[in-house]
């Protein structure tokens, strides 16, 4: 299993240099933004342990840490929409990833069926906010699946 | 200023339903994802408690809260970097945000001088880890602006 460097003290090393260093939360998690890369949809966006992360690296498979089941989550193993990672990036102070991935099965990522988890829009005006809806459907019965 | 509502304890009314009630994590934080409008590219992983939001939403300009500094940001306040919010979208459990902008000034969002936090490409072979650059170089003299 891929280990990883404890992040430097120094600044300059954390932000500049080439040693991969991921800055875990107090959690032991590090956030990331999933993005299509097809067409730079943002998919989703969950977090990973040092596990996930490795296992990630290693198959070339997106895999997470599942907050609200508290396990390890290969995405996709109920319903077949499997992430296959293009490229994964960290950020200045590598507390985030981005993973750019092709989305296998129903080409769905949210775990209501739909493409994106991000299918609603923030719309405020007058002092007041709602959501509507982007329109987008679920792309399979994501209901049949157990969870 | 904006209020928002209180998260529904039903999990289908939070995300299927149209009332935006987004859920502030023990911090008062949500997370959330900056993409530039035009092209894609994630720009930042940013975090706003519920003042920023409503300054977000109200001014068309975005604001987060900066956990380093434990204050109110502006962004682009010092830098002139100014982001200019297209739209505003929640993921499905309302835990997330997803902001699509235009850039002002530099067209530079980190605090490096770079367009993108996310210069660096995370590259594994044989069990090992290290970071590659993208060649991205600072678009201004980051360090002259005081922070």
């Amino acid at each position: 299993m891929i280990e990883f460097a404890t992040p430097p003290a120094d600044k300059k090393s954390l932000e500049e240099g080439l040693t991969f260093s991921p800055r875990f939360d107090a959690a032991g998690l590090v956030t990331a933004v999933v993005t299509d890369a097809g067409d730079g949809t943002v998919l989703m966006v969950a977090h990973m342990n040092a596990e996930a992360l490795a296992l990630t690296l290693e198959t070339g498979v997106a895999h997470y840490w599942s907050r609200s089941r508290n396990t390890l989550w290969k995405k996709g193993e109920t319903s077949g929409n499997f992430q296959h990672v293009v490229d994964v990036r960290t950020d200045c102070d590598q507390d985030a990833l981005w993973l750019r991935v092709k989305v296998a099965g129903h080409d769905a990522t949210c775990h209501t069926g739909r493409r994106s988890c991000f299918y609603r829009t923030v719309v405020a005006a007058g002092g007041r906010v709602r959501l509507a809806s982007d329109g987008s459907e679920p792309q399979f019965d994501a209901q049949k699946l157990s969870k």
